[in-house]
């Protein structure tokens, strides 16, 4: 046992209390027909949480942390105090990258040498820990040779590289029992056209997933397969860049039904979209995997990975999980940091804890609003007219015979008014 | 002959000109085996040249026509006007919407029927004209009607509404030969996702373009059906958002090698793109079609539909679209308006001659830098490594092999420079 | 009376109620010593409410209203049904400009007679009805003679006619006893600097403004003076950018004492800021004055004026005035328009009430939070080592001395955690 | 001698040559009657070009450079190739913070003692280097102790590092007879409002920044106090915004006539400007100093500080720096980094090589546009209406005189057009 989190206790759901605790997530609470832990399946970080040393560009290291340091003993450390603080906070999940758990080797094989010793690790500590994986992943962005990119790099060594990269890391998900896998290409993508052969790029990256999904058969992992979405950041342009286009990325290469989407609040932002808008196109188009639930900064253009703290925003993103049907194999992640002036061992606790209550609050409004059908009822209402055998005949008709029957019938419309301020007086209702 | 334009006579190419004429766009110039005005295929928008007023959010009409007017009288006033100014510019297409050229009527039947006495007056103009159409399009975003949509309304009606209505542009454009034909969804998205059936209205919106491919076959028109992206405004969020969202949705309808895209600088820009990100996209995606020349303030958030004005951004533009082969039905459309404050007439024929000029320069400059290999052997060299029998062969192999050879034989790539800003100097010295 | 409402009926505090009332805006319900409604001082815009038409860049009017008109008699019937709105809200303010309430006439004395006889109508009704005058203001951007500018127009008749504008609208909010008058500056700005001498154009603005604070000192309008900083929109760049840049300009004509600010969340999004800031900023300024509480959409670059409905939000900006010591003379309007979408009576009443009640939860969420010290005690601890004499001292020297004492005292700072994510949870367990 | 620029050789200007030279930048060509190097003044940064390793947020060192280590033999090597640079572009300044050129030390007496070694060496190349010092600076950002601050530190011990470290960085300014002294202040401003005591900060910010100025009196630097604006990045929020903020701030200290600013076009840009903007007010206010010539790409929310690529931007630019009577004591400073992609020696001098040649051309254009009157024409004769004595009276006047004369002389203002489209051609013109 580690001292780092000092005379912390477990954390436990105390509506009323005042020490750390839980005030709105109760694990066993039970919300349409489930536990809420089974519904929300929260995980931690581990990058974040655990490697992140508080730079930014424009400041180095604040954090202070016994396990920091590029040898295989602080990685040792840094999986007890990991393990310690899931069961403080009594999370089901945890996610991490190969390059967060162990140090770089001298070359690839002692990297994989360092990286299946801290996985064994894991794989004693999760036999008697209650937290499980959510999702494994490979780093293929902050290592130099990654720089002009992993799958899409020109140089044919370092697409090599990365392949074994992602064996070995989906083979330790597999091990570790992991519910999916998931790839975030930050640097799939380019800093400048000038140089680069988008059309080429786009089809290592297409041949390259295809390759994962074909592993992951042969050795048996039956979890989902994750795309992160991403605009940019770190480069100008990142393929991945929203969930409408990697979904005509999967069409091209047959692979919409096999690989779903790992949908970051964050990123959704960068892109333009709200986070809500992402999740329900994710839906209607089959591929809504999981959630990243840290939120961006309104008013800051790059990847600000915070924790959720708005409870009308997780409402709205957790009612359309519940339209879904709820998560399978996907969960919460928070692939979120603290900020860098947060300092203190607290600091790592109190921002998953108020981010997991943030969490309950708004998917228990959400809850809510389904089971009330206070949304779907206005929604099917609106749509009514098209349930009709005329409109859907008329559907699979023609130009000329509707042209003709809009002539005949002096077809005139009439608008309806869309009522969007009374909808959004309905969601505070329940948040 | 109207006297709006007064004692303006026609632009002539004159290099050193001191009136208005074109200084660098000469149409009879042969660059890369073509005559430049066979490249450009310059087209003057009817709707901002001639029925945009001069409004904003904020203010009302600014523009004092003597063609404004809901009657068919100012209609074949402002036809008359239109064609003056092609002759002035001596430009070889120009565009519309049903909406530009003719008064609404009470009725759809009574619309139909100016909308057709005005394709009449065009096809007579047309006779002795040598401005011919680069593409129809329907205005489905103006009236109250479309409020909710045009294809993806709530209501049936409004669907068939729009259907009569492209039915009757799509039937014109192919009487006045256009060269292509568009669809720009200005409605075709939503205000808030509280009310919105999103899955359902993706299906109308596949449904109806399905029905104007096949109308068009029907009709032997064998010109290009364009979709125009766009991410949002005026609605919130618009479906057709950018190129690779609009391919994916194709590809669902199994669309993609029949409907193309018609690329606007501006909403690329929206989008969060460049605009040679977007060309070069649809161009790896073999959908490139034709584009809208206009340019966006890069501090303003809205639409700004400005002419060109930046020969730099012109060149890349132009590039993408040489390494495409060139135009084939598409063309440069300006849609642009004037600012709201240039209310002479002078203005309307100097802000086309400018960007006529802009794009001239920004052509030439491209044309040369393809012709001299300036960026493409760099490109190809930057890749060659993946030319070899044995990249080509790792391409089709799986994870294991892969994973066995990066350990047995030590791969380990080493970064090579991106030569962004050697790049950049290379296009310096041709813009 | 009129039946545009139908059988509304006036609305109530009913937390428990089904129809249309209140939930948590209790009027009468005393927080921190006072009324609710006389800390809130609700205003109904005239403008978005009777005025606007439902249009936008890319369609026209959608809204069907019985009193839209150009004429007098439609400015009496308006004016009837903004007094039964208003009544109906039991909402204690509104707020006009002149173009909202009279119909534009042949010139500047026909409108002016206009103006006046509506002010009457408003002096009769204001007798009987409970609500007061939040603000007047005039409307210097619709017209085409503003489309360069009001006071900043490079002809000095547009400032003439300005001028002119402003003295009538002045007299008329203090014939109505208005608490405040507001100026806001929709054309003071300019589309391209090409054309554009700011210097001189800000000249004129600062004593435009010397001229209006003057004639209020003359007439004994005792009310504040207030401008609203807007970054763009409907110009390029507008000078009353933003709260700092107005504090600027204010410290230059020596106004700083003089005039106050009307700070809208809108405009504060479109200008890089959230609106805690802006409001935080002025309060640190001494010029916060009233505030528009109308939000922008986070994915929209233009200005959405949407109704309030985020309670986090709101009770964020409410402690900054709060901590100000809440509103003397201002107060908050909704310049709050329905989607175009939203054609219903209902749909008028329905969202000004959400909006209030979205404001009295952010409300006593923020009175509370300060009564209970609950970010005051961590903010005034984080700085307590300022309170002590020698860091007092400090401030009062230079340099030399500082850098003196860092050597011999071998000072070395150590970072102490600056708590957000703790902070965040305090916040989180009052909204 | 090192040899980490191989056999490049000096470069020369050599309008038709081949190799790395200069094409446009012949540093003595006269233009308005001044050597362009005197116009001019290009500084290299020696931060992103000798201590910037080629990190991004996702990603750590790329660079591979022989002077990389924290030891002060590394410190003199890296100083020794900096000055081989310098000698290579033939470049008339550079400009440092003290934390690039040296090793921090175990407390602030070593650190000083480091800075003031390299201080000497450089101090003793100069006498032979043609390159002199544009301006010295104070990196108050990157330690963790200034996390929260520098002089806006909720600790004092902290503003008393501060000042100390300005002190011996102005001392040293001032030996190396530097043209300027800046500031900027990355981490002046807050990650979140709930901690922050702003209207503190500011005070203390202010005090800050009267002891700076008092102490370069005191030493007898006649050089300019600059202040450099950013919005964000790395903070949620920057007290030193942009243009009109800083100017505010100033006024309200009484500095606006000793401390000028130092404006970044990407910074502009990122506070939703224009660069010519910020350079046009700072010169209408008074406050123009110096420029860091490094552009922002349109599409990053972050601060990509790339080499100037664009002539027409770079032209705006300078002309209105030329407009202002050109520089004084500042200059051009390209406070620019390599793409992180971009590692080998020739990418250091063709990037600095390109960018000077880039500000040639705009310069040069921007100088004939002056010099032909081309636009300052057209902008007297927009505003000569304003030059007569009745306007000049009304100026100064009153509300009720001008409402009176609008009244008896029934004033009509007419607009005219602003002819935006004609002026953005004659620019296109020049560039
Ligand atoms: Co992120
Ligand atoms: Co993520
Ligand atoms: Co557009
Ligand atoms: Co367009
Ligand atoms: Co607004
Ligand atoms: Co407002
Ligand atoms: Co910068
Ligand atoms: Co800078």
């Amino acid at each position: 046992m580690s001292d780092f989190f000092g005379d912390l206790k477990p954390l436990r759901f105390d509506p009323e209390g005042e020490d750390l605790g839980f005030r709105h997530y109760n694990p066993d609470e039970i919300v349409m027909g489930k536990r809420m832990e089974d519904h929300l399946r929260f995980a931690v970080a581990y990058w974040h949480s655990f490697a992140f040393e508080g730079g930014d560009p424009f400041g180095g290291r604040t954090f202070d942390r016994p396990w920091f340091g590029e040898d295989m003993d602080a990685a040792r450390r840094k999986a007890d105090v990991a393990f310690e603080m899931f069961d403080l906070l009594n999370v089901p999940f945890f996610c991490f990258h190969d390059a967060d758990i162990r140090p770089e080797g001298a070359n690839f094989s002692e990297s994989l040498r360092n990286f299946e010793e801290i996985v064994d690790i894991f794989e004693r500590k999760m036999e008697t820990s209650k937290t499980r994986l959510l999702w494994g992943t490979a780093n293929l962005f902050s290592n130099r040779r990654f720089m002009a990119g992993a799958a899409t790099n020109p140089d044919p060594d370092v697409f090599a590289w990365s392949a074994a990269t992602v064996k070995a890391c989906l083979d330790a998900t597999h091990r570790l029992k992991g519910a999916n896998y998931v790839l975030w290409g930050g640097r799939e993508g380019y800093e400048t056209l000038l140089n680069t052969d988008m059309g080429r790029e786009r089809e290592h990256a297409g041949r390259f997933l295809c390759m994962v999904v074909d592993h992951a058969r042969k050795i048996g992992f039956d979890g989902t397969i994750l795309i992160e979405p991403k605009p940019q950041e770190p480069t100008k342009h990142q393929y991945d860049y929203d969930v409408a286009t990697i979904y005509g990325f999967l069409k091209d290469f047959g692979l919409e039904k096999e690989v779903k989407l790992n949908i970051e609040q964050g990123h959704a932002i960068l892109a333009g979209h709200s986070f809500e808008h992402e999740l329900a196109l994710a839906r209607e188009l089959g591929v809504l995997g999981s959630i990243d639930m840290n939120r961006n900064d309104y008013q800051s253009g790059w990847d600000t990975d915070q924790f959720p703290n708005n409870v009308p925003e997780t409402a709205l993103a957790y009612y359309e999980i519940l339209r879904d049907g709820g998560f399978t194999t996907g969960g919460t992640n928070f692939d979120a940091r603290l900020r860098r002036q947060s300092l203190d061992p607290e600091d790592l606790i109190s921002s998953h804890a108020g981010a997991m209550d943030i969490c309950a609050r708004g998917f228990k409004a959400a809850a809510r609003m389904l089971e009330d059908d206070a949304l779907e009822a206005p929604r099917r209402e609106r749509y009514a007219g098209w349930d009709t055998p005329e409109a859907q005949a008329m559907l699979l008709s023609d130009l000329d015979s509707i042209s003709e029957r809009v002539i005949s019938e002096g077809i005139d419309p009439q608008p309806r008014s869309g009522r969007q301020e009374v909808l959004e007086n309905i969601v505070n209702r329940y948040v």
